[in-house]
């Protein structure tokens, strides 16, 4: 559109919109328009617009914002000449000033970090959602005996509220990150223009308090050109997408015919074109796909941004998308993963069956040291033989008996009484330690958990609130 | 679609959506429409079909191939129960029939194949293209001075030609690749059906030989569950941005005001929107971010791929789109780089200038070694002195002189000599080894390339006809 | 060494190096050891142990520390067993109670936590120390005319100050991620046993407070199984090595004899073997390869963690030396940078240079749309033609009022009056925003930062100091 | 070393080994050496050296190959300065001489690819060793009933050599890539100097016969400055990897206590310090970390390439390393696999119950289709119906013929039909398409593996042969 001045000819057609980021700046529409809104108001405080001139463009802008413009002419660049062109048609004086002071550069930084805002707290809605159902799930299975594993062997009993709680427990640490997100993007760049600043006099205070920012940046070149606050964003959903991956994992695993722990919901399944016997898990499966999604927009949105020297250059336009779609991806995920937990059905009997001798052994050996003072090393060496009588099916009241002689543990203990400290109810409420599978003290956490959350809610409302009062004034002003 | 049996109630709308291939299905209607021509002509040689229905099939089929449906209704799954339910309205015993012996696992794969196989041909001719415009000027400007650069350091004198030249040399290289791609497509994995084979009798090489493939696959857990062949495409693409990449950032580099040493075509550039004075190599830029997208896309479908157990599972479908992916973004930066290439203006001033001493001041070493003896680190240090000297204005016939003595060179040679030399030209015409940059090698190897490029373009034309007539055939039987 | 019992074999030589963590777990010992005397000291609490054997246990431990074993056996499979065996060896009783209500699940989680918010002190001194750097250079180049570049064009004049104080306002950004992850370290695992706690009555509370750490983790199957923290500590090196990619880009860029903005100090400069008038700029060449193997390392630990079932499995292992690796990599690139930092010296007349019209060109537009109302499209229209002028060396008072008639400018401004408002000294203390290139603002936000830099330096001493203070309580209790 | 011509100062301590590539240059050690024999050699040719000089200073070289320096003197900066440094030392003028018409910018590139050669044809031995296994256990286990999984839901009866074989077949399916990167390093740079070439007369295809290159490159900046080839080859190893990934995931599945379908061998697996009665597949694990570790090496590798441009620079030092890496990883993987590959146990009552219906009941189905015209859908929603009742223990004689009735197939079948048509051995000798688990079908097909890893030996064979004959003929002429 600007060309004329120093280039002699139009784009080529395949370059434009090969260029051309008009394709994916929908998610910044909106944001858009509010920063011309509030560029308006900027240059009418500066003396460049009269009042009536301000108060007549923001009210069409306010148009453009209820009835958006299609975006697939390629003659556009970007959005911010979609809007500029549409408001010069309209009131052209007012279209010939608004990139005074003000450069696509520092537009379109303002306009992702307004954009972002929003997507942050709709991201810190889903997560809260999922958290919350996790918690909920957790405090009525607190007492459900199921198996926990490890290298995919069962390696202790415990509960199914247990291992949900940790799942919430990994969610809750990603808050403070969440947190610095949302306050990396809570900064106006506006008034930086292309690079260095300019010369026209912007209040940049009045610029940030019209749209609901909550600081001004420090330094131009920063501000138009760095994208550390997107790596740092799809890191977070990153992190999101790793946990819901394996709780994904997990639900594979459990609803296999052979591990037949868990049921998934018929809704959430599907069944095959030509086995008709089967029911896959396949909302569980798309979901531990997303971790890779959310990698590989990491690594093209890092490599697009590493090595750029210090201005804007191009390339930064290709990292934008990818913070789109790393949200998108995560959110889905987690609105999903939240149905499934929802609707999971525990098979009990098969839970129990799992947590049965061997599988609580440790209690024989944690036993015999801490209530006869045999050396633990001792006593677990014996619990491995025991454990191998029972894997072949050979432990007998002879056999237990001969094996804690061979082992050198002579002390007054029965089969019978290995078996008690064994039955996986008793094993889990006699775990003492804070944070173990003890239903207790996951109940205790579940409700500590809850207030954890309910805090982190009144942050987000707070924020939000404010972004969206600051619009509707910037909006609605006469 | 088929649920009824299995499972009770329908899928939820959103984990339909969530779990749908069709948004990115478009790419393999048509194959999928083929394998279903051919699917009925196998169920037709087996018995199950008349030989009336099976051509009124595929006549039907042949319907849907010229106006393609709306991949829009998410109530189906994927394309293959769009082209089932399709056909299955018009033809119902055929439709019903259709799944005898195919299974959506093997159907994908062998449709992904057969577009891929179309795709390489494809991007076959898009580096094609690019090289052989590299060649074309690479021959043009096989003598226009121009120096080459090591760790962004003047390095020795060269041409633009023997730059060019380089570019082609690694795109050449990558041949190999894009034709086991190729013939890693060039397989019928129809009949595996699931996961392990089918008990209907059904023709596997008839399949393929109706399909056009060369062969069939020998294992139908392989067939159906690896993707190993897309990520051996995704790499190739990988390997192709790469390479655009290097180029991009050197016409970046090069088309700066320090550098100025081209300049791009205005049809290729873009201004500021605030700045007028610029001109911006956004082609170049967007062009250099391509290598990031494909690594994204790598590491997403690696990582789906990784550690899955050997049969289907849903996550392998979203590997898919990636593929598709990057051979867009490969596809579209190698004609916007031939583009690029084709227009460019050297500034044949400023790039001789770049080759003035002390750029090639390694020939004055070279010299004094060769012809007089000097040890070459000797002369290597002598060259140093001179090449500080000559950096900072300070090279007189004295300081030239009083600097061999300093150095312990004693030999008759004048600064006269010595800047002769290093005269760019003479130069490049004095380089003495196969694939210097001397232009007569440069010119030779050019040659040798193009005819390199005509033997690669039967290869392929070979391919995509014995392809293009087979799928003819099977449309068009009577 | 504890096979005995389950399994009959001893590990196959080459198994047990392939599997073994030993070759990775220098980096943990001192850590590990510390954590053993913390357990002897539960256990005597427990009172499985007397005073007097968990005061010679600790001592004897405090021997070890310093004196650490060598770690090349490979028949440990890892430094847990070397530790325990050493004290075994010792103390025969003590050694074998060790593993009572101690997995190496929970101790090399307590492991890392407690070495890494060494490291994360560690990382801090580093980036504070280039960050104070980088201030104190923009202090002192707040006034030095340096363009910058968008597009790698000249966009603007600005300072050497003003693009330094910006890469110390990215670093700045950093610090709520580098709090975030030192906090995620301070929660001590211990007493989660190998996944859901343990029937020994362990006093977390005393643990965590003899070890220094902060709290005690919520869920024993997340705090053993859940590598989080480790993916929120490589993503932040991540950044950190961003950032200084750009840096050493620009670097390298600004020491190339055609831009000449810059000179590296020959202390971290080579030259070539073949071609001695080089200087090359390795140190930032190296420097920039950084992000690369960050993000490496990130891919492969995001890798190993993803879709982990939640119970520890042996994969796991393998993500620890990625973070200290990333740690390694980015700690010594802090360092050569700053020492880059220092050491550079400015060629001041190429830089002034560089900052001639017409790179302040937009300056004439605000001017004309500042002070004569001339729509801001139109002027800065007009100075696409002047820049052309200039650039083509055809500028004159002539040309110059030829253009603004063609250009409808129709104002009172001659080409001296435009020449006065490009000059950039003029330019940059004309700009009137905030965080723009203008050394006023510079130098009062060099000011903010250092006073940001104070506190951080506060908030990471208090915590040494209490992570110091309690170990040292530990080592030396008697 | 050679610093004094062109810089003041020596370099500082830390950024020589920041910038060293000593660390990981002991791979090329030998390579290096031989590099330097054929290059005086050439010298000789060229006149600069007598062959009495040449002769003693390859015997010289002979030395250093026997008894290799060690490589921990960080004043040099590389192992081309090691080696030109002993000779030196040894040989003062041939030492002197040996930068001539060499640079390490091509020595480099020959030595990795001469080194790279060794490796690939290594990393084909552990391969063709892995697939002669896999394909030995298949024969073996050909008729073994086990169950392939798709959803990780059993889906069809098949055997335990059918899935062995689809590993083969993915592995086979990797030597056109392996014979590929073989090829790319079977070219030898010397005589492209650092960049451009030289105009000390070498003979190229001298060089490269003494050193078994086939051939000599094109293109000297390609040769010096490219490093796709080394791309190439990760790719491969990545590709390795991922097979290998999936392969230890079944492994790790099929050997927990659910599955239970496979043992591994005890001294491949490890036992748990507090949990006796466990047997970790830690091999498995362990393997299927790799693919992320080659991840990561890929993506620094690629990411340290792209946007290079043409010429050397210090950058691409760094990405050697991770090629060697990745082989290393690779290669430990492949022997290890074979390992467990070789000493599995096979629980056969556990698969072949896992054979049992509903597994195979698509085969009741097919039946109804192929022999009474039952259209398939109907005949599928049928089984679909059945299996249901089998899964809910609920199949009888009344219940079978009821459902029939429902779902409208009135033909003549009995439960104890269906029954029969679902046994499993009977469903895989049922089997009739080619690729199917039928194991008369992988019979042949391993038979026919087997003689294509033969042809694919010889290939190898011949051509290090090749090489090591050209190595013994340089190091030991008189």
């Amino acid at each position: 559109m600007h060309r004329a001045g120093r280039l002699e000819k139009g784009m080529d057609e395949e370059a434009a919109r090969y260029t051309s980021s008009l394709e994916f700046d929908r998610e910044i529409l909106e944001a858009v328009i509010y920063i011309n809104m509030a560029h308006v108001r900027l240059l009418e405080r500066v003396g460049v617009l009269s009042e009536q001139e301000a108060r007549e463009a923001v009210a069409l802008l306010g148009k453009l914002l209820e009835s958006p413009p299609m975006l697939d002419r390629h003659e556009f660049e970007d959005i911010h000449m979609v809007v500029e062109d549409w408001l010069s048609r309209r009131s052209p004086r007012v279209g010939s000033m608004l990139a005074l002071g003000k450069s696509r550069n520092d537009a379109v930084v303002a306009a992702i970090k307004l954009r972002l805002k929003q997507r942050v707290a709709q991201l810190h809605e889903s997560i809260d959602e999922l958290c919350a159902t996790l918690l909920k799930q957790a405090e009525r299975e607190a007492e459900t005996i199921f198996p926990v594993y490890t290298h995919l062997q069962r390696a202790a009993p415990a509960t199914f509220g247990f291992i949900l709680h940790g799942y919430a427990t990994r969610l809750l640490k990603l808050y403070p990150h969440l947190r610095l997100v949302y306050e990396l993007c809570d900064e106006s760049p506006l008034g930086s223009a292309a690079v260095a600043g300019t010369s026209v006099p912007l209040d940049r205070e009045y610029a940030a308090q019209l749209l609901g920012f909550g600081k001004i940046s420090d330094n131009a070149l920063e501000a138009t050109a760095s994208r550390d606050f997107i790596i740092e964003s799809i890191s977070l959903t990153l992190l999101v997408a790793l946990i819901l991956s394996s709780l994904a994992e997990e639900l594979v695993l459990y609803s296999s015919e052979e591990f037949s722990l868990l049921e998934l919901p018929d809704e959430l399944s599907a069944t095959s074109s030509i086995m008709p016997q089967k029911k896959n898990p396949v909302v569980a499966e798309i979901t531990r796909t997303k971790v890779w999604e959310v990698l590989g927009l990491l690594s093209t949105a890092l490599g697009i941004a590493a090595r750029q020297p210090s201005g804007y250059s191009l390339d930064l336009q290709q990292i934008t998308p990818k913070l789109w779609k790393a949200l998108d991806e995560t959110v889905s995920a987690l609105r999903l993963t939240t149905k499934m937990i929802e609707n999971l059905s525990i098979n009990t009997a098969r839970s129990a069956e799992a947590c049965k001798p061997p599988t609580g052994i440790v209690e024989v050996a944690n036993h015999l040291t801490l209530n006869y003072g045999v050396p633990f090393r001792k006593a677990h060496n014996l619990a491995g033989r025991l454990s191998r009588l029972i894997s072949e099916g050979k432990l007998t009241p002879e056999t237990f008996q001969q094996t804690l002689q061979e082992a050198g543990v002579s002390v007054g203990i029965t089969l019978e009484d290995a078996l008690q400290l064994m039955e996986p109810r008793r094993v889990i409420h006699g775990y003492k330690t804070r944070g173990s599978a003890n239903p207790q003290y996951v109940k205790t956490a579940v409700k500590q958990a809850f207030q954890e959350l309910e805090r982190q809610r009144e942050w987000f409302l707070e924020r939000r609130r404010k972004m969206e009062n600051a619009l509707a004034t910037l909006r609605e002003a006469e």
